[in-house]
């Protein structure tokens, strides 16, 4: 998507360690006319799928989620990542590595609101191995749910986490993938 | 605001220890036309406001501030939980004692994401005793921000944390007021 693509030159920052900040405009900041584009790009790639419900995790997934959701006219669930008092009731959970805060923690699902009948598009900001996809698709897979898609903003494409996912055979689609960067530099190179 | 008084006695549960979960509907699993409705009696009841940002607090405030955003036409910044390799550079920081969690956290935000040039909207999904919105408030404090004003979904009016705003002077709207609530037979009865 042209328009992510350009804004990751213009306001992204390269940092070494494979880290790529996009805190002003998508994860910390966020604009939401951009994710109001982005979610009517997803709607266009996912035009044949029967969707009825998003599925991301907290917390940077969650506005993305819910701007793509009033596209497809479909209700957001987020994995949440602590138990709380306001979670109670069976619950679904699997454990996911953060590459960002550089630890495993447990993330959760209340069983009513996956069930054998949904059919999921997984959204989320960003996509470097995967780690927290794959919760995702261990949480539907749980619940018994069906996968009919993957949307994701920014996928680091040279940590072959979408490549793994697109194998085992998952329709996924990242709006800009960057499959190389500098941070001497601050060069950004796109898949085409 | 009549349809979300509504919902909260559909699908609102009562629970023992003033805990009302909303969970189906605002905070794990959410419906986004429900949040353009909220976000659109936002903007009806802030019109005089002179708002530049949303400012919320991760997990459950960032859908609806960013679906409330679209309404004004400004970008939304989450203060975050914990510091992640992606935050770096000067921050902001405060410390919240969370209801629903039971314990105190650290939230953050990038100082270049609030400057004294902000007037702030605040929003977040739920209001008890106000001590999520105390720490945003320090934080736009701390920043020289301006606090145009408070918008919540779901304010617990026996738990005394909006009036208290009230009386500091702060404009506070909450689209629905619980006044009490009965656990043994699940009623709500909301000021009017």
């Amino acid at each position: 998507m042209k328009l992510l693509e350009e804004r990751i030159v213009k306001d992204g920052i390269v940092r070494d360690g494979g880290v790529l900040k996009v805190d002003n405009f998508l994860n910390h900041q966020i604009d939401v006319e951009l994710l109001n584009e982005m979610g009517a790009e997803w709607k266009r790639l996912f035009s044949d799928a029967q969707i009825n419900k998003i599925l991301t995790i907290e917390a940077s997934g969650i506005g993305i989620a819910c701007i793509a959701a009033q596209h497809f006219g479909v209700p957001v669930v987020f994995a949440k990542k602590a138990r709380t008092k306001n979670i109670d009731g069976e619950t679904l959970s699997t454990t996911v590595h953060s590459f960002t805060h550089g630890r495993d923690f447990d993330v959760m699902v209340a069983k009513r609101f996956l069930t054998p009948g949904d059919r999921l598009l997984i959204v989320d900001d960003f996509l470097a191995n995967g780690c927290a996809l794959n919760g995702l698709i261990d949480l539907a897979n749980q619940a018994g749910a069906t996968v009919e898609g993957i949307a994701i903003a920014v996928e680091k494409g040279f940590q072959g986490g979408g490549d793994a996912l697109r194998e085992r055979g998952f329709k996924l689609e990242s709006l800009a993938i960057v499959d190389s960067m500098d941070p001497k530099t601050g060069s950004i190179e796109f898949r085409s």
